[in-house]
């Protein structure tokens, strides 16, 4: 695998969602012995980090952090005249910084304003352009492929065959990204699944994430019956990055998920209790080892990239 | 050992003193090998920062940093609705962290403005009942246990039977916590020595503390003959995280060191130096041994926390 | 070798640029196992930082970061009533971080404010008077030498026998250090070389540093026939710290790298495109490799400072 910014990146989907569940609990120092992984963050970041940072170790690999966050401008465009604020033009930054490492994790969220860069993906592609080693995306504008990586492992290790799974949008205070959910819906593709999409009115995604999936209007529609109910807040893709207002009504709660086949609450966290899902669906949910998994499924990409 | 948040925590601590002085100037590095210390840090840190990831070094194992001074807000209040600033429930946070480590290393502050929270340990509470792992206190609202086993061993470190150990209130242009004067108290109750402490009126100490102290608001009165002199500022508890008008001339100087037993003068560091203590009082002292001692104190620490 | 902080240090210029050579691309992991590397920042670093920390990974080494960044002031002045806002002296801080560690890196930034505080090298004098271990400059107020000794191995590189390097100040919309274009100058009269000098009037360099160089106002003159045209911005040093309006037509075009023998365009980045020079300069530049060579230049010194 020579890098790692979405499902088409990967050669056989099925086949890494088993590693993840083959390699789960084990550590093979041996595997990256020598090797540098170097996460920048663009964005902060706490799961994605230290799930990372673990599994890198788990193969005896040094990690380097770089946290772009304050006082770090980078310009983007190519031939510009760089006498504004920006100290450094993304193609040097990369080059060089690629060049000290194996393997460059990058972290970066959408403007939410631009709508054609950030589904071009104007910069993760300018880092692919300018790295000499293989690009792992610690989540991009529009997607967060290791985020459902590890989604895909936790629902195939469930054991239940044919799921049907409920990909519910829910209230936010903010404006999200659609990252997660894009992606979510991009790799459960690759699942003997039955995937429903439910939002309200609005909240429409981009067309080609949702070919595979039911989409409503009616949640209850979705989560009736429901395996999994994989549980997200977006922002509008159609006003985009905007907040609609009203739809407090779609939080998660109890009664919801009685409607569903026991089925199990998912969601990629942090989440925000009492406003996105209750309490109660929340501590009965499986979201911890949905989390813990994010080890071992960045330890089998890792070791993809690693080997290529 | 199942956690290092108070001297209770401790089965045996003349045992655990004598561990620091014992594996003083060691390295162990098959003992933590392939496991990891996460430092989550509500407050910045330098010394408690650099030792502890020394001491995990020594002990070979990984060490992961997490920073969350800006941005990161977590929710504290269980059964909040969670719309406002905060991200994520600690609840959630913590779980999800102590999943990807064998050791939760944290660092909080008081308040200063709500005694209850600070005193309850609201804080340190939440993480420990949401941590899957040991969780090790790099100061707390009230405490700073990892100070204060260090100070032991420097003590014990000395020679010096039944010492006699004054600790004095010194001036600060700021208000701080009482957390290393609590914890020295309480520590030093399981030394054999003769305990002094001595504040101005208005800096009274939470009673708890100090039941084995004798207490004077007459500093030279403390001083005379003391083998140790353990200075620190603090802030009022019953006016309560205030500053009080006054008693500038509280500052330890070579005059009041003569009154002393040749008496070593300790700090925990930062200090101000002549507002605190006068130059010459701090270059005579034995603060930076008793600083270079943190990494003993908490690298026998954490092969008591491995050990569970 | 004691301490890497400007040229002077070095035992055998010659030896360490052979050195640098020599090891590039291995790694000696039992080297430095078991010691530990700390790298204090005064100031933001992208590639010393990464260079230095791989190169520390490559022999085996433990690294510790500090940043300083925000909100960690540290009185300078000797004998200084602290009663501001400086937590701590330097003498305490480095005393005591010295003790964790086995080389104490630091990169601090001029004033540009207060040039014989600069020139005197004030803080890294006192974080070397404090430090008990061996110091090594990460960049000081007006040297670069991990820089320089990066610049020296990648000229020598190149089996170009008694170069013309052309040093050639470029216009930049900010203020910036002269420590790079000090350090080269310096470093470069241990190479057989012929190095000149080219800037506008007013950006006069201290002169010590620019004596084995020939200085002209006609960068034409400079590039005639140059291998080399080391190009880097600074600020005036007779107005201190000062940006003179004009001179934008320093910037280094293909027209200009047509009068040079094929030279080699070189500059220690992060650089302004088509402010400093044009993308064409740069794309056809050896500057990713100089930039690959800081981890060479790194890991030689951190070899020789271990040995001490």
């Amino acid at each position: 695998m020579k890098q790692f910014t979405s499902v088409a990146d990967v050669p056989n989907v099925s086949n890494l969602i088993e590693d993840v569940l083959r390699i789960k609990g084990t550590q093979d120092r041996e595997f990256g012995k020598h090797k540098n992984l170097t996460m920048l963050f663009f964005n902060p970041s706490l799961r994605t980090r230290m799930s990372t940072q673990k599994a890198a170790q788990n193969l005896g690999m040094d990690v380097s952090v770089l946290d772009s966050g304050q006082g770090w401008k980078l310009e983007t465009e190519p031939g510009a005249i760089m006498n504004g604020d920006a100290q450094e033009h993304i193609c040097d930054a990369i080059k060089v910084m690629s060049s000290y490492t194996d393997v460059l994790a990058v972290r970066s969220f959408p403007t939410l304003t631009d709508k054609e860069a950030d589904y071009n993906e104007t910069l993760l592609k300018a880092v692919i352009a300018s790295s000499q080693v293989p690009v792992l995306s610690l989540e991009s504008a529009t997607r967060h492929p290791l985020q459902s990586l590890t989604d895909m492992a936790t629902i195939v290790e469930s054991g239940i065959r044919k799921p049907k799974i409920a990909v519910t949008w829910a209230p936010h205070p903010k404006c999200l990204p659609q990252a997660v959910v894009n992606s979510f819906l991009e790799w459960s593709a690759f699942l003997d699944a039955d995937v429903w999409l439910t939002h309200p009115p609005g909240y429409e995604l981009d067309a080609p994430f949702t070919q595979h999936a039911t989409v409503t209007h009616n949640q209850l529609e979705a989560l009736e019956d429901a395996d999994f109910v994989y549980c997200k807040n977006w922002s509008s893709v159609t006003h985009y990055g905007q907040r609609l207002e009203g739809y407090d009504d779609w939080m998660v709660d109890t009664m919801k998920m009685s409607r569903t086949k026991q089925g199990k609450f998912m969601h990629c966290l942090p989440v925000r209790r009492n406003v996105v899902a209750t309490d109660a669906v929340i501590d009965s949910s499986i979201v911890y080892e949905q989390a813990a998994n994010r080890v071992w499924a960045a330890q089998a990409v890792l070791q993809q990239l690693l080997k290529a």
